[in-house]
Parts: structure tokens; C-alpha cells; sequence
């Protein structure tokens, strides 16, 4: 397109130095302008995903502890920041590269073959690489929750690592990618990914709370299950509210496209379900157990409705949408309950509303999808083949995730260990581990005064908070 | 064009799955490119809008006591949560369906008479009620400030309901919906909502502070006003930052189409009027009374700046947005003073920013609206019609929520009641409206360790933080 | 264009309002919608740059100690407010206004002159303005970091201002205002900002770290550096995740214009930088001296990579990107080793991560842009011609700044003062300059209850937190 030539001449020389020139206008045509606004519309999707790690790490820090905050943020920052070389380096080209049915095996680096996938596409490959790398972000961020307040930090940064670069591309290939998946005669329907990526973090998550075992005092000594309330409600909520925000990047960007019809049928199915999510995970747990409104349980509600509506976004209609964000809404209740009992130790419920409910929204769209003969779900004349192909996207991931993320957490266990020590988990993560408390509650009080020099710690590099 | 038709392809069996949709390329229009861009910016926008639920939430609980901070954070997740379903089942049928000119009564679940409004625009439905919905939250939203400390959740949560799905539609119908206000000879300015959403809010929040009686301990035994301070100036303050940056959706996106030069004229009144009015309202404060910089005075001048230049955002000039923003900056100081004086208690000074400078906001239009002969304003040359039409818009808004909302509260107090008991709101609201506390202060500590395990009380259901 | 006669049309009497109605579209053309969407894109990258704000605000207040933490959320939100008053009535025209070679002196207060430099773009003036004062804002707040804790409020504001609408005007003025640095045979390339914005920040952070000097108790008597911890990592780890999102707006905006390759591969090497900051800087901090993952040093590691690659983001290639994002990431941790024993108290590291990488970054790029002949670094045949260039630069930048901004410190401190009491820093800023706490913790528990009435102050004016 003469456009962006023009530009690229500019960047060499022109006045205004690299910024956009003029450009002549007589071959700007519609389909290029539409690919534009395409990729400006999945590169700000992309930045919206980007934003959920902040709502990742408030919600894990805000449902946990004080005294490893500093550990909750540092695992969800280097997550994200050492993700990119993973993914850069070989998870894009594992799940997007030109390859076989099971992984690929080009475009290491962004280079050779990267943006074969693309190519008949009119997102970029560079915008897509960003918006994809987001994606994997999310689903080693959601491991981070379960494992909380007793995972060494070294160790949660190779596995995070593995997810990233590793676990998680094999299965967008399967899928995403056109692996085998893509091929079956009913291609299974995960528009977004309820069970690419949520399921995939949730079951991984699940493997590393098994590996690790409970904290210290969440089972009293007659084995039942006590709570250990978080720091921080504020937090959390602040939390849960950015993840609403990254989600309308989630789902719509992941039409790939700028289509406005399309983009307000998954935006509105998106926000139905979260609604329905939160006011039924409110209502069950007040009914049942608390008596009151939980404000942990309404907001993991409306993220149990939120990852449940990811795979039928734009298959299901607005009364699926509610159907999927209210049954996910109870079930994310029941789920944490059920984990409670059976001792595995989740202290923000991501088990519960990344894999239970990306399993269960996943499965819905094979009774709920409204789309033509082909892929139409139970309930909507499309027989069971839809419902089949979502039951084998759901076991063949759970399968693939369960024994690579056990593997892998078996490995670091009998190398570097997965769990800090007791002294440690008692005291907190946050001294141990990265050298600085989270908060300095002394310095809170408007009163506090600089006084016995011996306070400040000399140390050979200082800034503010390390 | 090849592109969609390729992706459709996909769609149905190949590799791309859902991704993308039916659209048979050949006619890609420059018409239908433009179509798109404005769906794409208009949800970008509606998200914007739904962020502020973030800043409302936090610029509350800054202000506001810890004792009391989740009651605060559950009410603005839920307010979204719920206003969600209401709005989708009948709020936007009340507001955009077809009726008459006081009420809308078609699309109720957005079935049909839901697509007629927008059957004339480039929006989509969808797209539309999206935005529509992120605008009713924020209406919702605003009373839960002036409430604060002090209601149940329960009534928090039906009234709630009943302004998102009920009171606000009906003042939207009138004049964004072509009821009776639209039709006047000289249409009420009144371009993104500072009566419509601001003043509906604000004159809700005065029917709900005066219904529910000052906070105890807010006026001394001589009667004087004393300051109860919030707990966190950094809530308070990224609060408001979010809802700058959510403006940026609620102002320019109200013109529902992406056209440059308007959206740039609009973001720049937009963000003039905040600068005028954060700075007024330092100074004046500082000049009147605190003889210092006070942050939360500063805050609210930015907000009363905002609410004010949301009805002229798109009809006055760059100085007219300085003006409004200068003389709601200087305005809001003095109406929090008022209120304190006339014993009406709002711990966070929402009806003196969304009431008091709504009102004035979109009076000033009429001074300062530099369009054309026909809807200039006074100080244009344009006579007082324009003016005499912002009355009319305002009185009619006012009295329709004053007596709404003074007749729902009036009915809730006899019902189920307003008010928590004096106990609770001496303990704070947090562990008997919700069972858990906002903050957990003895786990601040780095030192702090599990020691008795009764501390942790086994509950049914355990999450983090509930 | 019709189109927007026709929106405007609309305004003044349709029934919808002021909201855009339908258009007549035979004289839509596709240059007109890629305009639209150039426009929608850099007005959503302003927004983003806005939100930036928020991520400094938080940065600092977390890094530095909760006695002033008041006093930084206000010093951020005001230099946003009060600079959007400074580059409105002169700023921008210095900066992008007609002038000779220096700077620009027409479009004062956004009137003649003002729409020249855009008007062989497809960016609209206003659009343009809000992007450019947002980066106008960033400029001047990063100052505010290494100055924290000890400078007076009424002196920060007025030298605020001072750099919003004019030292920093002038800078942008000579490369992207067409001055003499744009005139030169080698343009210089600092595409989105490196040294025009973040090492202007940064020098004239230093400049009055200097002029104030250190904080009480930063050195101890043997003149060795001590740590003084900051107040929250959940903040100052929220800050730099809000950073990053608003750099995907400071970047990719940058081109002005939405064409899908070009934003990819901006928002490609940004991200890649980002990470291999952060992962450097880490291990750096670990290797040399904590023996720890230190949280802030891989938070500041992730934003000096962000800086670095500011300049060349647009030129370099992917390996590029991550060479100079690693190199910033161990610059960034010796800089502030260097600071420190220099005896220049920097609390949050700004001259570190802006001024320091935002020099190397901007030298970097004369090493390795990747372009073609005219303009390719060092490294890729380019010769040396380009490296001259970028130092031409940063020399006359860095001079500029510092004199200027030296000169601006002097007379301060030798009128109305630069920095605090003695006292008064020993308590902490809040009270004396704001006339409140940023926290109240005796209201943190749960249990606080509203005792002696004397505990709550009588004050004339009375909002929530102030």
C-alpha cells in the first residue's frame, strides 16, 4: 500500500522526522482503511489484556495475606515482563508457527515463518504477536493466585516460564493454531478461551496447589477448613473491576477484526454474563452459608461469569449469556467449597473460576451455541456434535495440562523445591525473598519520626521501596 | 472482500474457528468502513465509561472511613453487577424503545422495538447498549457516595435497581430517547448528560442523604458541621484520575461516531474545564478557608470541572469550557459548605459535584453555547431560548427524581428500612452487612505470625478476603 | 467534508440532539475514514498517555513514606491540572506554533497559528493538542519523583508550570516543532520521546534533587547512603503496570496515524524492551548486591527499558529493542548506585530511569537503527552520521534543561523557598502543606469507634479526606 510507503520514506529523512507525512491519497481504498482500523482495534484489545495483569495481581493480593504482598507483585510483574522473552523467543512460534497437527515449530523469535498464520488475515503479525502474547500473560498469571503466600519465587519464575513458553502454546496450535483440533469434522467452539486459556491456568493451578499442600493453619487439627481472610477488600475489587475492563479486550478482540455488529454482540453477551455471575454468586453464597453479602464470593461471581461466557461469546444469544454467567455464578460457589473439602488449598478461588468455570462455560456452548446446523448446540437443533467436539477440546486439554504442569512441578520439587520454609511462610515471603516488606506500616502515621539512625539499613544499591 | 469471506470460511470448518464473520467482501464500502470505526470507538468509549465504576469506587472509599471500605467497594461492584440485568431487561426499552413521549415501552431484553432507535445511526444496537449501560451505571453509582457509612446493603441494592432500571431511563427518554424535551422548538443542550446522568445522580443522592439523616457524630451538640476525614488520599486521588481518564469515553463518546475534529474539540473543553476547575476550587478553598492545598477539595474542583462541561462538551468554545470549568470549581466549594450548613450529610460531596454543577453546567450552556443563530447562547448573540430550553430541561429532570426518589426512599425507610443500626455504624457496616472486614490490620505486619489457631474461624465456604 | 456539516447540522435542531445522525454518504471517501481513524487512534493514545499519570502518582507515592503521601497524589494530580492551563495558553505554541528556528510564538491559547503544523496532517489540531499535552504533563511530573518528600508545594507548582509551558515547549519545538535540530542534514530520531521528554524529566530532576538536597536521614554520618523504604509495593507495582499500558498509547500514538504494521512493530519493540529491562535489572540487583529478586529494582528495570527504547521504537529491530532494553535494565540499577553515592537523594529513581536511560536510548538508537542507508546506525552501515546526530541531541537537550530548569531551581529557593522545615519534614508533608492525613490509621480497624467528640476537627468547609 503506497500509504504506509510513504511513511516508511518519511522515517528517513523528512522534517518532522520519523512521524507520519502526508501521504498521497490516491490509492487508499476501503479494504485497506478497514484493515487498518482491524489492527488498531486488536492492538488496543491487545493493551486492554495487558491491563488484567494489574487486575490479576490486585485480586491475588487483595484475597491474600500482607506479609507476602511484595511476593504476590513481583510474581505477577515478572510474569508478564519475563513472559515476553518466553514468547517471543519460542511460545508464538510453538502455537502459531507453520508446523505439524501437534505444535509448530517456525517462527522462533518472530522470525522465519511467524507470520505465515497471518497471512491470509488483516491483522499484522507483529499486532497479533502482542495481542497473543497477552493471552499467554493471562494464563500463566492465574497459576500465580492458587499457589500463593508459600511458593518459592525462583521456582514460580521457571515454571511461569514454562507456561508461558511451553504448556500453554501447544494448546492454542491444537486449536488457534489449526492443530488437530481445528480439523475435527465440528470444530470445537472456544472463541475466546475459556478452556485455551482459563482452563489451561485453572488445571495448572490445581497441579501446583496439590504439589505444594496447604498453608500452615488453613485445616484446623480436625481437618476442616478455616479461612484465612485476605488483606484487602479494596483491592480486590479494584481488581475484579480492571479484569471487567481487560475482558472487553479479551472477547471482542479476539473477532480479530473491527466489525461493529459482531464486537456489541460479544461485548453485550459479556457483560450479561458478569452480571449474572456476580448477583447469583452473591445470592447462593448469602443463601447458603454466610447469611450476608460476601463481597470475595460477588466478586469472584462475576469472574466465574466472565471466563464462562469467553467461549461462546459470540456463539451464544443474550439468554445463553445469562444462563452461563448464572450457572457459573453458583457454581464458582460449590467449586470453592468442594476444593475446601477435598484440602486443596486455593487462597483466591482461581482453581474454581479459571478451571471449574472455563470447563463449564465451554461445555454450555454445546447445549447453548445459536448458530446455524453446523454448530448449533443441544438446545438449539444442532444434535450433539457440537457437544462432543466441546467435551474432547475440554478433556484433551485438561489431560495435556494436568500431566505436562504435574511433570513440571514434580521436577522443581525434587531440584530446586517448590515451598519456602515453615520460619518463612510464617513470617511472610516478602523479606526472604525479595528483600523488603511490602508495607512499612511504622512510616503510616503522619506522627512517625526519623529517629535512631540504626533504622535505615545501609545497602549498596537503594531505591525507594527495595 | 476476500478477507471476511476467507475468515467465514474459516469459521465453519477450518482453522480459524469463530474467529471472524460473514461478510461477502466486494462491498466493503468506504461508507461501511466509517460504520465500523465508529461501532469500534463507540465501545471503546462505553468501556472507558464502565472503568469509572473503578474510579467512583475508590474516590468513595478514600473519602470515607476503613471500618466501612468493603461496604463500600460491594455496593459499587454490585450497583454494576445488578444495574446490568436491569437495565438489560427493561431500562433500555424505558429509555430508546419505541413509546411515547414520556416512556419508552418496546425492546424489553433488547427483543423487539430494542434496534428502532438506532435503526438511523451507523451504531450498532449492541454496541449502543453498551454505552447506554456503562451511562446508567454512572447515574446509579453517583448516590452511592452521599449514602455512605450509613444505608443497608439491602436497600442499597433495590433502590439501585430501580434508578438504573426505572427512574434514569424515563429522564433519558425524554431528551436522548426524542420524548417531549426533544421535541421542543429549542432542544435542551445537553450533549453527554450533566443533568440527564449527573443531576439525576446528584438530586437522587440529596432525596437519599436527606431520607437517611447525618452520620453519627458528623454534627457537634451545638450543631456545627465537623469533619469526619476518609482513610486513604491515594484512593481518593487515583479515583479521580480513572475518572478522568472515563471521561474521555463519556464525553466524546456521546457523539457516536468517530469523526476527528469533533472528538478533538470535545476532549479538549473536556479537559479544560477540568484544569479551570481543580485549580478554582484549590484556590478558592485555600483562600477561604483551609489556608492550605486541600487534595480533596482540588479532586472534587477536577470532577465539578467535568460534570459541568458534559452538557456544552461539543457547544462551547475553548474560554466557555474554562468559564464552566472555573465557575464549577469555585461552586462546588461553596455547595459543600451549604450542604454542611444545612445539615444535609455527604461524606464524599456528591450532589454538590454531580447535582450542584450538573445544574450549573448545563445552565451555562445557555450563557455559553457558541453554535449557530439557533441554539447560541445568550453571550452569542443566540437570545434566551436556548437558555429558557436548559431551564426546562433542568426543572423537569429535577422534580421527576426528587419526587421519584424521595417517594422510593420514603417507601424503603417504612419497608425494609434505610438505615443500619447505631451499633453497626459505630463498628462500621463491613462484618455485619458482609461478614469480613475491609482490612485485616494484624496481618499489616511482616512479623505477624498464625499463633492461636481459633484465630482463624472455620466457616462453610472459605475465599480469600470473605 | 459533509459528513461533519451534516453532524453539525444535526446539532442544532434534530431530535436526537446534539448526537451524530445519519449521514449522507456519497461523499464518504476512504481517505476521509483513514483520517477519522487516525484522529480516534491518537485521541485513544492520549487517553492512555493521560492514564499515565495515575501509574507516576502511584510510583512515587509507593516508593516513598506514607507521611507524604498526601502531598504526592496532590503534586501529580495538580501538575496534570494546572499544566493542561500552561500548555493551553502558551506551551503549545511554543512548542508547535509558527516561530523561526527556536521556538514556535503563534497559536498562544489555541488560536491562529495553532493548526499550522497539523495542517499537512490528517491528525485535527484539538486531537493533536491533547495528545501533545499529555506528554507535556508526563515531562513535568517525573520531577516530581526526585524531588519527593521535601519540596514545598507552593514551590513545586509554580516550577510545574514553569516546565509544562515553557522549558519543555522549547525541547519539543527544535526536533518535532521543525526548529533547527529538524533542519540538520541527519535528522535526529527520538520517535515518541526518550530524551525530548523523559530526559528533559530527568535533568530536571536532577537539577533539583540537587538544589534541595537530600532528605533528612538519607545519609548517615559517615556520609554512606541508607534505604529508605517506601510505603506500599502494591502501589509502586501498579503504578508501573499502569505505565505500561500508557505507553502503548506514548509509543504507538507517536505515529500519528493507525496503519497496522507500523503500531505492531511499535508496540513489538516496546513490549520486548519492557521485559528485557525488568529481567535484567533483576538479576543485575541480584548478582551485584541484594542476593534477592528486589521488586523495586524490577519495576524500575521494566520502565527504564520502556524509556530506552522511547527514541527508537520505531527504527530498531526486535534484537534491537531487547539490546536496548537490557542495557537500560543494567543501566538503571548502576545509575542509581551512582546517584547514591554522588549524594543525590532521588527517592523513586526518576533521574535514573528517565534521565539516564533516556539518554542511552536515545544514543542507542545511532548504533542500531536498522533503516536504510540515510539513516541506519553504526551497527547497520550506517556510519557515524546518525550517531552524531543523537548526540547533537542529547548534548544541546541536557544543556538546555539544565540551565534552564538550575536557573528556574536558584530563584525559587532564593524567593518563596524550595524546600520544607525541618520539622515539618520530620512529620511528614500533609498536615502542614494540605491540611490533613494521606492516611487516617486510627480508623483502619474495625473496631474503631467514634469516641470523644473533640476528636473530630470543626472546620468551616468539610468534604471527606479533607
Amino acid at each position: 500500500m503506497k500509504r504506509r510507503a510513504a511513511l516508511v520514506g518519511a522515517l528517513s529523512g523528512g522534517a518532522v522526522v520519523l512521524w507520519a507525512a502526508p501521504v498521497s491519497a490516491q490509492d487508499i481504498t476501503a479494504e485497506a482503511v478497514q484493515a487498518s482500523l482491524d489492527n488498531t482495534f486488536v492492538l488496543i484489545a491487545a493493551v486492554l489484556v495487558i491491563f488484567m495483569q494489574a487486575g490479576f495481581a490486585l485480586l491475588e493480593a487483595g484475597f491474600t495475606r500482607a506479609k507476602s504482598v511484595a511476593n504476590i507483585m513481583m510474581k505477577n510483574l515478572m510474569d508478564f515482563m519475563a513472559g515476553v522473552l518466553a514468547f517471543f523467543a519460542v511460545g508464538y512460534a510453538i502455537a502459531f508457527g507453520t508446523g505439524n497437527d501437534f505444535l509448530g515449530y517456525k517462527g522462533f523469535f518472530l522470525g522465519s515463518g511467524a507470520a505465515d498464520y497471518t497471512s491470509g488475515l488483516t491483522v499484522d503479525v507483529f499486532v497479533f504477536f502482542v495481542f497473543q502474547l497477552a493471552f499467554a500473560a493471562t494464563a500463566a498469571t492465574i497459576v500465580s493466585g492458587a499457589m500463593a503466600e508459600r511458593t518459592k519465587f525462583k521456582s514460580y519464575f521457571v515454571y511461569s516460564l514454562l507456561i508461558t513458553g511451553f504448556i500453554y502454546p501447544v494448546v492454542v496450535h491444537w486449536l488457534w493454531g489449526g492443530g488437530w483440533l481445528a480439523q475435527r469434522g465440528t470444530v470445537p467452539i472456544d472463541f475466546a478461551g475459556s478452556t485455551i486459556v482459563h482452563a489451561t491456568g485453572g488445571v495448572a493451578a490445581l497441579m501446583g496447589a496439590i504439589a505444594l499442600g496447604p498453608r500452615i493453619g488453613k485445616f484446623g487439627p480436625d481437618g476442616r477448613p478455616r479461612t484465612i481472610q485476605g488483606h484487602s477488600i479494596p483491592f480486590a475489587v479494584l481488581g475484579t473491576f480492571i479484569l471487567l475492563v481487560g475482558w472487553y479486550g479479551f472477547n471482542p478482540g479476539s473477532y480479530l477484526a473491527a466489525d461493529g455488529p459482531a464486537l456489541g454482540a460479544i461485548a453485550t453477551t459479556t457483560t450479561l454474563a458478569a452480571g449474572a455471575g456476580a448477583v447469583m454468586a452473591m445470592l447462593v453464597a448469602w443463601w447458603t452459608t454466610h447469611g450476608k453479602a460476601d463481597v470475595g464470593m460477588a466478586a469472584n461471581g462475576a469472574l466465574a461469569g466472565l471466563v464462562g461466557i469467553t467461549a461462546g461469546c459470540f456463539a451464544v444469544s443474550t439468554i445463553g449469556a445469562l444462563i452461563i454467567g448464572a450457572i457459573c455464578g453458583c457454581a464458582v460457589v460449590g467449586s470453592v467449597w468442594f476444593f475446601d473439602r477435598v484440602k486443596v488449598d486455593d487462597p483466591v478461588g482461581a482453581i474454581s473460576v479459571h478451571g471449574t468455570c472455563g470447563i463449564l462455560g465451554t461445555l454450555l456452548v454445546g447445549f447453548l451455541a445459536a448458530g446455524n446446523a453446523d454448530d448449533a448446540g443441544v438446545f438449539y437443533g444442532g444434535g450433539a456434535d457440537q457437544l462432543i467436539s466441546q467435551i474432547v477440546l475440554v478433556v484433551s486439554v485438561v489431560a495435556w495440562v494436568a500431566v505436562t504442569s504435574g511433570i513440571l512441578f514434580f521436577v522443581i520439587k525434587r531440584t530446586i523445591g517448590l515451598r519456602v520454609s515453615e520460619d518463612e511462610e510464617h513470617e511472610g515471603l516478602d523479606r526472604i525473598e525479595h528483600g523488603s516488606r511490602g508495607y512499612n506500616p511504622e512510616i503510616y502515621t503522619a506522627d512517625f519520626v526519623l529517629e535512631a539512625e540504626d533504622e535505615l539499613v545501609p545497602v549498596g544499591v537503594s531505591v525507594g521501596g527495595s
